[in-house]
């Protein structure tokens, strides 16, 4: 089994891209960033199928963020855009669980993210797709759904930065390891989810997933 | 070899607190936190003896900030204060490498710190220190000296969130995980380094390090 098919275990960095699209940027009140905006998940924010999201003590407004994930599986520095796609050893769906009401507080003092994006459960993830079930990662379906209404609809060909540029970008100043995985950021719909509801999506016809919000 | 021992090839997650001495939130201009204010370092930013110090592609002004760090032995989550040290399996000295100008232009712009204080070479240890080498981790000196002339010099006791009080906080978000780091917050004196630079630090007179800087 190849290292990136082992993320989860093997893997020792999740790195991820805020406002990566322009209409979610935009329904969040922020402005269009002119580069990648980068913060940290850690390892220990994997959640898979079957266990339930938690909501972090004292947060009030847990919202959804659907994305494509990338997952490494060639080490690299200083990585080219060209041959950016050489790192890649396959895909994930993600949601970027965000504590939107700890996120705003850190913004107006201008403090880290780490409790807003980190905590516990704060990453579920698909299993591993294998590069070759997704034929353009530039042009997939990214959707949505909490007790089976649609929130989030996107493509990922709305990406302000690409995934070649991601990757060369970010490997300039961290070193992508294998296992290591990178979330592109989420389209516009993103929205509150409280205790009992169910949270689906899927990319494409590739993978769904689907996982139950409690109280933590 | 116990696993904290092995904390740069088996952790996942290095976890930073700001502004943890109140001396060194003063030099700053930042009030002094009513809770611990966390971020992250990927392990990707390890760096041992023998080899630079790198400032990022960009950055002017890269700080020092000499920290006492702690290695977790047994993996917990909601870690009473009380039983807190037991999760302990010995230290480290770190240095807390800080693009200041990434900072201040995140803060001033409500955004994630993993740029200012993630990138490769940003944090600098020593080797594994087991817990009988520090008698009072509450109570030890940390200096830090460039070229020679002595910048910071202060004592864990000045701490404003005690190592207890840390490991309970954060693993109430956080799983804590056997090889994980915590780094505890850096006293006052901090300063701008320069490609050329030698910086010195040390741990009372249980271990001492010194880094080259130079240009990334
Ligand atoms: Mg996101
Ligand atoms: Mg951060
Ligand atoms: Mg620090």
């Amino acid at each position: 089994m190849s290292v990136a098919a082992k993320f989860r275990e093997a893997g020792r960095k999740i790195i991820c891209v805020g406002r990566n699209y322009g209409a979610h940027a935009a329904e969040l009140g922020n402005p269009v960033p002119e580069k990648p905006i980068l913060f940290f998940k850690p390892t220990s924010s994997y959640l898979s199928e079957g266990s339930p999201i938690q909501i972090p003590k004292g947060c009030s407004s847990l919202h959804h963020e659907v994305e494509l994930g990338i997952i490494i599986e060639r080490t690299g520095k200083n990585i080219s855009e060209s041959s950016a796609l050489d790192h890649v050893g396959g895909y994930i769906l993600a949601l970027d669980m965000t504590a939107r009401d700890f996120q705003d507080e850190a913004k107006k003092k201008g403090q880290p993210w780490a409790m807003a994006k980190g905590f516990d459960t704060s990453c579920p993830v698909s299993g591993f797709i294998p590069r070759e079930k997704v034929q353009d990662p530039q042009n997939v379906n990214l959707w949505c759904k909490v007790n089976g209404q649609t929130k989030q609809d996107g493509n990922t060909k709305d990406m302000i930065f690409s995934i070649p540029n991601l990757i060369s970008y970010i490997s300039q100043y961290f070193t992508l390891e294998a296992g290591d995985v990178i979330l592109t950021g989420t389209p516009s719909g993103v929205s509150a989810t409280k205790p009992g509801d169910t949270i689906q999506c899927g990319l494409a016809d590739v993978v769904s997933m689907q996982f139950d919000v409690k109280q933590g």
